[in-house]
């Protein structure tokens, strides 16, 4: 037996990593306290890297292509300046599990060796380096999920033979389309919470205030993505992963439908469990660029490789058709919108509110009609989504009472969970709720609570069928506008709710969270007093009283466009397409 | 409390029914026993209908609804033809759960007066009438699935205020369509067996030899399609039950992928089960027939109705490119098949293995290769369907050795089954295997489950990928030729085992089930001595044993066309080319 404990090996792996960052890329100093300096985007990273290093770096991922697939740029360049600019970002917030500069390099140099022999790209995505969320399995690399006893193991089982070089599906689809994996960020410990912090890599702070949280469980691909360290990154979400550490960092988020993408070979606390899974899905600057690289990705048929995924090659009509549409010129095409102004759970503080009344003015002014959308209850599904998973997640069990949270304790009792962290004898971190195992329940409970989740689905579809009656155009809302939180990106151990995107995966449905404005400390106030306020409940209060608008002034706000399941095309078209008018709106205020 | 025994009540049901027979339709006297008039079917049947109604009754469901929708044919007196026809048809094998004369000819007569009025159909199938599966809820009529203790009840629960009038999805999107139900048909005691026996109308025998099984679960829908007293019923399937009745009775069955149609709202004795899950499809007497309805029901959108529907409209461009690939005119787009001569646990007997044989060759014979399907091993399928599902199904569990059945006690035990049957203190029929209800398992062990269905399921689709480079195509096979089942109808408690079928629902994938041809007494024998068969198990033995080609003379013998998961539309496409060739054979040797 090891002697090693835990602290010890997780230590040893923090060094090994910095190890990894040649000598030339290592911070001179080290930074300020982020009381001092909070923001270390933009000016403050850009500091430590070269004119052409930021040029390339703060291209969108399709302009970058373009350069690649033309020999303009050559991908090992493009490589070279990702990888430094990622180096410098974990320094500055600690958002990688993994670095693979050297065999990103290797594979950007053969792919311009590719370039230079065959004269044509090896795929549509040739030399873009593409960051990956820890939990995608990487030959070669550690898939520790932040878990210091899945160190050096294959999902906490000793390595056999192959599995050391095994990679997750989308990974082997990548590097058929010429993308080049080079870093693999940071989750929460077993990448289930809202905010992301581990015993390995420690806490990631949100880049634009290193106060407050980035957000999860693809934290550190917020937090990398937002010192624009990566061109495009790939996380997961079974409650908000994607979407909301997007909304904290003013990205552009898409979580698919589940059968989209292939999330086969991606490790998962929750592997097996019935109902709401995980899906895989893009985060980026642009929903331009997510566009992009679901087509390209959709183009390899992936459902030849992963017999989850549907066969349901990119809708490029839809697309179209639904921005044309948008455009507002054909009067008997109007769109309709639902938006959620809240959840009856917990009220969006006001920015988020600012926001949503924003995309529904920018909606209305293209002639869409926009009805308040008052669906079956999301406390409901709240219920539903907590009672199909493993108990780890704090956030939602908030919203019981202490005497009731055994009520919540769900399918495998937390049992994958506390067995990988005793590897180690680690233990949880404050964000996992379920500090103890319970016994798994039944298969009979199970069976029930698929058939409620079922019931729930079909319930809230009739309820978006019989907006038919409401919209004005006759036919039911086109998609939804919903807060992806109900606040930005909180300080630690405050991202207390995650209700606004854990409702959309009971629904699976498909939704893309994109950035509507920033917090105006001078604007975004509560309308009535403080004090006054009752709630809606304890946890509704303490969410209210959280809000700081001097501390918040200038962070990102998001929203998500709901649309209904494996809708990704007319989502993405409706998001580009709102983003667009918002940008003109911003405009015309300069 | 009530004394009436489930004896009783099993009676006075099968009465009622036969009440609701009016007496012009009653057979004037009882039919001679099976040993004297095997075959009820086409002459026999006919003896009691009129010209006119035996030509309605014999044409396709195609011709049928052009004739209602232009106004040719009457709807009420299409009605009048197969409600009388399903009359006599119940009389001579027992093939009704449900008696709805009365609802569908004065929705019949109403189609008539809208036709009139409005000048056009009320939709696609306006005027057909369509035969259910008991398991099919409609309104004001009962759900037993076999089940004493169901009868007036709402699947085993007392009806509520709104239950009665409850029906499931796919019935009210047959409604929309202009079709029209007049009978729900029988099913095994619980719907789950490959042959149809339960306490309430006895026994469902084969109407072309009544001393044979008609087949299961959707064995009624199997009877009354062969005595052409539907031109076309709705069965449900999760291990054969729309495949293996079809081909015991010369018919054609799809079964759709899981998401295809709406399965909202049937009834199920493993409901909620994660994992193979029943599906909803047509059977009928073409496969021309099937793409017509299939058709239909796709153009009324069912994913706005049934959340579990994937939003995958009729692809009319793939079934015409793969009828027009499969034409063979081009070298360039010849197609490739895999042929699965055995599965490994039960040999096919002679008439299946020729069957296969003929397929080959047509297929062939368009220039278009074939292989030799070796995937991987189905026992281990069959394990994982046993698995998931309750223990309720003979044939399965014969795969094992007694020792090990307890291996096979799958995740609820049986109580929903067990629960059932107790309401009325009905006993298991001998089609049941798990007499007494087993403790479920525990979830983590469902989820272990799933993820061995999810890896069998990635293992098939790779080795079905691989082919590849044994097609001569340089493309994977497109389609698979596989037995329906390992022989053609049998004698009582001979359904010893549907593999063939289930491991088609543990990968998910739609097959469409069609008739070869007819077993030849002095052709299909054995070419190895019967004393000298080792076989591949103890169960292959009895298989082997049971062949009988005397007693199975003139039995129609099918096969299943299988594509990948959702791809109705080129599987429907190579089932109708196919059967058109193999007519073309047919005639040639005329």
């Amino acid at each position: 037996m090891s002697t090693i404990t835990w602290q010890e090996k997780a230590t040893a792996k923090r060094e090994s990593l910095l190890g990894l960052i040649p000598a030339e890329w290592r911070l001179p100093s080290p930074l300020p306290p982020p009381s001092e300096l909070p923001n270390v985007t933009g000016p403050e990273i850009r500091k430590y890297l070269s004119p052409a290093e930021i040029e390339i770096t703060e291209s969108s991922a399709v302009d970058i292509v373009r350069k690649t697939c033309s020999g303009e740029w050559k991908s090992e360049d493009v490589a070279r300046a990702f990888c430094h600019r990622a180096a410098v970002a974990h320094q500055m917030i600690s958002c990688l599990h993994e670095i693979l500069f050297e065999s990103a390099l290797a594979r950007a140099r053969e792919l311009d060796l590719y370039l230079a022999t065959h004269e044509k790209p090896l795929g549509p995505l040739h030399g873009l380096p593409v960051s990956l969320k820890d939990s995608i399995h990487v030959a070669g690399a550690d898939t520790s999920m932040g878990i210091v006893g899945w160190l050096d193991t294959f999902e906490g089982l000793p390595h056999t033979a192959t599995s050391k070089s095994q990679s997750s599906t989308i990974v082997h689809t990548l590097l058929s389309l010429g993308a080049i994996p080079y870093v693999k960020t940071s989750v929460p410990q077993a990448s289930f919470a809202g905010e992301t912090v581990n015993h390995i890599i420690g806490h990631t702070p949100n880049p634009a205030n290193r106060s407050l949280v980035v957000g999860g469980s693809s934290g550190g691909e917020g937090g990398l993505l937002a010192l624009r360290a990566s061109p495009l990154g790939l996380g997961t979400d079974i409650g908000g992963s994607i979407r909301e550490p997007a909304a904290f960092n003013g990205l552009v988020g898409l979580k698919p439908s589940r059968g989209r993408l292939p999330y086969q070979g991606i490790a998962s606390i929750a592997d097996g469990a019935p109902g709401v899974g995980f899906v895989v899905g893009p985060m980026g600057h642009s929903v331009q660029d997510l566009g992009f690289f679901m087509m390209a990705l959709l183009a390899a048929e992936p459902w030849r490789v992963d017999p989850g995924v549907v066969e349901l090659p990119w809708r490029d009509q839809v697309f179209e058709e639904t921005r044309r549409r948008f455009a507002g010129k054909n009067e008997k095409e109007k769109m309709a919108f639902g938006v959620l102004l809240s959840d009856g759970v917990v009220n969006p503080q006001p920015p988020v509110s600012r926001a949503l009344r924003e995309v529904v003015k920018a909606v209305e002014a293209l002639g869409h009609s926009v009805i308040e959308w008052n669906p079956p209850s999301h406390a409901e599904a709240l219920k539903i989504w907590a009672r199909l998973q493993p108990p780890l997640h704090q956030p939602r069990t908030q919203l019981t009472t202490p005497s009731k949270q055994r009520d919540t304790v769900t399918v495998d009792g937390g049992s994958t969970f506390h067995t990988s962290i005793s590897l180690a004898n680690e233990p949880p971190t404050p964000t996992i709720f379920g500090k103890t195992p319970q016994p798994p329940v039944p298969a009979t409970e199970v069976m029930q609570r698929s058939i409620a989740l079922r019931t729930y689905r079909r319930k809230y579809l009739e309820y978006w069928e019989s907006t038919a009656e409401l919209t004005g155009t006759g036919r039911p809302v086109d998609a939804l506008i919903v807060p992806v939180h109900q606040g930005c990106a909180t300080l630690p151990g405050r991202v207390r709710y995650m209700g606004y995107t854990c409702a959309v995966n009971v629904l699976d449905y498909s939704a893309c969270a994109i950035p509507v404005t920033r917090v105006r400390k001078d604007v975004d106030v509560y309308s009535v007093g403080e004090k006054g306020y009752e709630g809606l409940s304890h946890l509704d209060k303490l969410v209210h009283e959280d809000y700081d608008a001097e501390l918040l002034d200038g962070a990102p706000v998001g929203v998500q466009i709901v649309g209904r399941r494996l809708q990704e095309e007319s989502v993405l078209a409706l998001a580009e397409e709102i983003t667009r008018e918002l940008g003109k709106g911003e405009q015309a205020r300069l």
